[in-house]
């Protein structure tokens, strides 16, 4: 592995948001019970917003109405380059039924459980940058 | 890439230290300005705390004293197989010295930024689980 440190590059938002729509999970950040708290799950990205499913009694249900982090990254742990996203946003249950079928297609359950509501994160703060060699620059 | 889903299995306290510490980077969760902020770190674990670095003015060094969350996972993107271990605990500033110099050998700084802070979190919670094939069981 080299030791070389790498140099942060700022993304655009745009930029921000197309990796995070590249890439299938990510986490999901929130309070629980005044505790800082993280949980895996898989995404999609809709127009601009952050989409995730969820199961009843599920801690990410909880985050309904509360504004929640929610990062993705793709780090090589040879090289060290990469990127990292965070979007920042109020998580709202999305209720309209015809959105709720289309989210049902596009999000499949990556476990083992019965997903019951669709939670949509519109970003109020995107940031995102890139790890780069000394030599991209 | 395989749609069934996974089942999730508990890792132990043990377990899940173990793997924490076989991979270098995590993921810090922490509210800053009464919003919940994610980081992307280097860490090592020695004798079952979570150690990191940091530099002057970065929104890490605001944790101290405060409950903070550090998650690293492994996931492969298509078997969707791997693990997620998130630890919660205080954010404690290392100040001997003796500790902070070896804590510089382990940990190297990935980005160049001048790292001036060694940060302890001693776990309190340990959770921990494995997405495993129907098959493992």
């Amino acid at each position: 592995m080299d030791s070389e440190p790498r140099w942060l590059k700022e993304l655009t938002t745009a930029d921000s948001l197309r990796l995070l729509g590249s890439v299938a999970f990510g986490r999901m950040v929130f309070n629980q019970h005044a505790l800082p708290a993280i949980r895996l799950l898989n995404h999609v990205v809709d127009d601009d917003a952050v989409i995730v499913r969820t199961h009843l009694g599920a801690a990410a249900l909880g985050t309904v109405g509360m504004v929640v982090a929610y990062e993705a990254d793709a780090i090589d742990a040879h090289t060290r380059l990469g990127w990292s996203v965070v979007v920042t946003g109020v998580a709202r249950l999305v209720t309209d039924p015809d959105r709720v079928a289309r989210y049902e297609q596009m999000l499949r359950p990556w476990v083992r459980e019965q997903m019951v509501h669709v939670i949509r994160i519109d970003p109020e703060i995107v940031t995102g940058y890139e790890m780069l060699d000394g030599a991209d620059f």
